[in-house]
């Protein structure tokens, strides 16, 4: 659907320029020295000049006797409406709009850029931008854009929110760094987004990696899906930039003062398996090793190096990256030794020692590529005073193109090595300055493989009773509440299946012993108040009452209290509830709702750990039953989950239930904005969790529809 | 000293050879091509051939008429002795031996080594290497080595433990990345280490900033102690690698389970000041922002940009480095906004916009530079159509020479900003490809700011009992043992003023009753034996004793297991003790001594803290009580020290004032090889702390002189 932007059968340039110095010039100039004249049909559109670069001008599309497939927009914003139309009654299907003055200009601009947006839907348009720097399809031909000069082909797709770091990737690319297969600029995203673009991407024969920089994303869920299909076929590598702060809005839950957009993105992007690079060289160096090499089918690295000191420096970055050494076969190891010099090392690290010309370096590459315990090799080599630089590049190259492990090199040092680097860039063996980078390009190598062999999410749907928790939400709402807490909470926790310590509302002292009574002596008393959410803090809960004057003074004293403090708090009485059994261990289930991504569950350790170390993990609903384990290991304080001083493992099962569980309840109602269970006891294994006490908060204003 | 290595009067190559691929032969035309022989003496030294590269070959130093002050080596490994005996009786000070063959070849390698050493000794010679590169002062100018050609002058100095390292290192400065002062390849060390060329570079007024790059260091004592003065001079960084594991020796406590080299390291160069970088690029991105730009006096950084994308990533880099973004005056705000363009953004990152001259830049290099609130700068330019990126650099550059704050540029791209970098490049300005690494750079000057404004560390020495503890000591190894606990381990708390849990041992049941109604109820009952260091394993210890009943209840179960159990341990009885007050937070303090480094206090909470989440810290002995203090800002539960949940903040000062005591005792005594208090009991603000228990291990063999 969108393949108009990238193989149009005709392009119209409008706001064509015969000026030089003019961005409508520079369009129309990229399309004709960037190959696409000699394809496809061209048309400068001006309203006075009657050719342009050697092509007939219209003074409008319309004018045009054929279809126009593609149209490039580059006028000033105030005109770009009409000629939109123009292009709908022509039944332009692509336009790029390169003018800027819309979203990025306020809330006028906003208005226009909402005006084109309406006028696209209603002539069934698909518009890139507007205020972008364009499109590149380096296999058409077709360089729709205003860059300076054309990148060479390659394997990689780009896809930037940002022109101007467009401008500096496009730099890098002609200078030789990376070879693209489609660029494009996306400008202010008013119609194509990201996800559209990881559509077309995927299915593209010529992109081998997808690359993405992103500074913000419309529809976080919808991202999640279509890259997570993606990067089944293909590594999708992003830079996120601008973490937005939550900004002023009041935070009232754990799981709120913990969860920002920074987490938001860093559970979307691997809830979609989408590597995140660090920086943009990090970016780049990833994207060169999946755009040129085979992927790495394991994480046993073997190492080849003509220098102890940089061989040791790889090696720390290896084992800092998490990949491990490759440990040879009995064979590889005789054999090196037999080929190599007395003092050189043959197990791994391989040290061909100083004085190694090429034949050296050959022989060693062929040794380890055969090794069924490499899985890839990294070729170091320092300018020595007998190395052979460019017949050493020579053998590596040789010997990447028969292996299907991939081969990174890492030649250190500038004047010397350039014809090496040279030799290896062209053949498609990335070159790294330092051995610390291309361990973190094969570390993400690893990454993806990883990521890859994650089984594809299967969503659990638990039988609930839903019209329970309507009823509490509309009761809460009757009452102009949006906060819930208490026998509230406790239902709609019954709803949806999870333990709760047994316990009933007392409206008096009398009441309290009567109920104590029942549920059986330990008791625990909490002040029950719709305008109470932080009990502990106004002395509204006492625990291990043993009898009935403990509870008839408890609950006097309490009720006095928050008569005193806080007289304004409508007082239901108090909640008796069971004391549950001692030796669980407190954790926190919670959500938080992002505006990207929506709802954020919350998982960590409870009491200081999340207070103090905020020792939590992130996910977005919904996630499989393997996301939710996943979750449980990735807690800092994990091995008190596994039992430690003696302590019996605890029931993993339980939290994962709780947490596919509130995952469910929070999609079902997207009125629920946040929401804490704190603390569930969760005991030894096949023993089960309690959720001792839940707090929800609903959207301020009901919206019809918001829940199934 | 050490002069004559760097400004020889004379150079002596032994071992010159009229054979272009010899080293030998690389060496002398160093000497004459790096411009040497127009300042000193040049002496070829070769038994048979008359003139070398036109100068007059002697058989022997011996037969050279004039002194000779620097004698380069490169001769097969079993000549060397004998000319370094010549070189002795020549009264030579200085011998740079690059042959190999040595320490690095095995045992018999260290055998001829170990002679070097004496020989040198012998005569009064410093020696470099063997097994190295060789020196070179580009000042001087002296090229005294083998490298491939002469590195431009500069004003970093280096000093690598890897020649090949320093191969690549040369070939990156003959590039023009980076200007050397001086360059010295170290070789095996038999004699120059870091430690004396640390004190020739701090001299050296050529070198503003000294780099090196250390597999190992030999003394960790001394060189924290020169490294630090050094520090206060001039930046030191360092990259090491390899970090050895600990291997098989047996770790008995907790501390030495947790205490390893890598960390060892991590605290001495803490404590010596010394910026550590990650990587070798980072290693030579800090270099060039302390090489060639004023010393950042603030952590405030303002940044301009041409585009919003990698300003914000810029921004994102710096808040992410712990440094904060400049808040402009209202002025600076006004002036800006005067003269930029209504859609530039006057707040700090500034958007020049992308259209952007030299001038836009020039303006807003000027007005930012001007603002108090601005510590250093960082400009990003992203290559766009009206872009002029030579004449903005001339703009950075010029402003760059007029402000004492630093300047880092960010001139993304390859092909079209290269002429732009190197006007940046030739003036001083460094530039990074990336702002992420720039973002990094301004983070080693904001480290750097802060180590300098440590006050120099005033070491506290407490008025203790050392012959107590020698008492202690001389019993243990009087009974071929080296463990210490229970009582033993009491008496050398109490001599080092430390507050100890009262208590006394019974033999007997009836005793124990005896010392309980002495202490007063409840108490804690230990089992007290020589064998026996982890009691709570074997059920040896009970706590929370009551009356009479329970204290002789438990001292016969407990002598019944433990005889039962562990049939060959010596039984002494059971230690009656008291139980201290509740409320204290359990800490850890421990001591492992380090091969390199000596003694390296450990600090953590106590529990799972340490033994699960292993949250601790580290320092080499001796340390500052400010040093002290630090240890408990740097674990991750720093929140607890300072009471959460409503708990009273912890006796802070007797922590301290335990490690510091602590490290006395260890200073004090070289056989503890590892100490474990675990737990020291802090009570909150002025009530102090209570050491529970302590167990030492002693070095396996008394050594006369051991201790003070």
């Amino acid at each position: 659907m969108l393949e108009a932007f990238f193989e149009p059968t005709s392009v119209a340039v409008i706001g064509a320029s015969t000026d030089p110095d003019k961005l409508g010039h520079a369009v129309l100039k990229n399309l004709v020295d960037g190959g696409y004249a000699d394809r496809g049909q061209v048309y400068p559109i001006n309203p006075t000049a009657t050719e342009i670069l050697g092509y007939p001008a219209y003074p409008s599309v319309l004018e045009v006797p054929d279809p126009i497939d593609l149209a490039v927009v580059v006028i000033p914003y105030k005109f770009v409406p009409a000629v939109l139309r123009e292009c709908g009654e022509k039944d332009t299907p692509a336009v790029i709009v390169i003018s800027a003055g819309f979203r990025e200009a306020g809330r006028e601009g906003l208005e226009r850029e909402l005006e084109l947006v309406d006028i696209a839907r209603e002539y069934d348009i698909r518009l890139i931008g507007p205020n972008c720097l364009g499109v590149i399809d380096t296999f058409t031909p077709l360089n729709a854009s205003f860059s300076a000069g054309t990148p060479p082909a390659g394997p990689m797709g780009f896809m930037s929110q940002s022109g101007a770091l467009g401008t500096a990737i496009l730099d890098w690319a002609q200078a030789g760094r990376l070879g693209l297969s489609k660029f494009i600029s996306l400008g202010n995203k008013a119609d194509v987004t990201e996800i559209d673009l990881l559509e077309v991407m995927v299915e593209d024969v010529d992109t081998r990696v997808i690359l993405m920089y992103i500074e913000e994303l419309a529809n976080g869920q919808a991202f999640i899906e279509t890259a997570r299909r993606a990067a089944r076929q293909k590594p999708v590598v992003a830079i996120k930039s601008g973490v937005t702060q939550s900004g002023a809005r009041a935070v009232s839950s754990h799981t709120g003062s913990l969860a920002g957009s920074e987490q938001a993105y860093q559970a979307g992007f691997r809830q979609a398996s989408v590597l995140r690079a660090e920086s943009m060289e990090s970016l780049f160096d990833m994207a060169l090793a999946f755009g040129y090499q085979p992927l790495l089918q394991g994480n046993r690295i073997a190492i080849i190096t003509n220098a102890g000191g940089p061989g040791i420096l790889a090696t720390d970055a290896l084992e800092h990256a998490g990949m491990s050494l490759s440990r040879f076969e009995v064979e590889t190891i005789h054999e090196l030794e037999q080929r190599l010099p007395d003092a050189a090392s043959a197990a791994n690290p391989v040290d061909v020692l100083g004085d190694a010309r090429a034949d050296r370096y050959r022989f060693a590459l062929e040794a380890v590529a055969g090794d069924p315990n490499v899985d890839g090799i990294m070729v170091v080599l320092t300018p020595q005073a007998m190395t052979e630089i460019e017949a050493t590049a020579g053998a590596v190259v040789a010997l990447a193109s028969k292996t299907d492990k991939p081969v990174l090199a890492c030649f250190m040092g500038e004047a010397q090595v350039e014809a090496g680097i040279d030799i290896l860039t062209e053949s498609g063996v990335p070159n790294y300055p330092f051995p610390e980078r291309a361990a973190r390009a094969f570390q993400a190598m690893a990454d993806y493989r990883t990521a890859r062999a994650r089984p594809e999410p299967e969503f659990v749907e638990f039988d609930v009773d839903r019209p329970a928790v309507q009823d509490v939400f509309d009761g809460v709402r009757s009452e102009g509440r949006v906060t819930i807490g208490d026998a509230e909470a406790r239902a709609i926790l019954v709803a949806y299946d999870m333990q709760i310590p047994k316990s009933e509302l007392a409206e008096t002292p009398k009441q309290a012993v009567e109920v104590a009574r029942e549920i059986g002596y330990p008791v625990v008393l909490k002040i029950a108040s719709p305008d109470i959410l932080h009990k502990t803090d106004v002395g509204g809960v006492k625990v291990g009452l043993q009898n009935a004057e403990d509870v008839r003074d408890a609950f006097e004293l309490m009720t006095y209290r928050a008569q005193r403090y806080l007289p304004d708090a409508r007082l239901w009485g108090c909640l008796v509830q069971e004391m549950v059994p001692s030796g669980g261990l407190e954790v926190l289930v919670g959500m938080n709702r992002d505006p990207q991504f929506g709802p954020l569950v919350t998982f960590g350790l409870g009491g200081i750990y999340v207070e103090t170390l905020k020792d939590v993990t992130f996910r977005i609903a919904p996630f499989s039953p393997e996301e939710a384990e996943a979750m449980l290991d990735e807690i800092r304080a994990r091995a008190l989950l596994d039992g430690v001083r003696g302590e019996p493992p605890a029931d993993k099962e339980a939290i994962v239930d709780a947490l596919l569980r509130i995952g469910q309840l929070v999609q079902d109602f997207p009125e629920i904005v946040e929401l804490d269970i704190n603390p569930l006891v969760v005991y030894p294994e096949n023993q089960g969790a309690i959720a001792i006490d839940m707090r929800l908060v609903l959207t301020q204003e009901t919206e019809p529809g918001d829940s199934k």
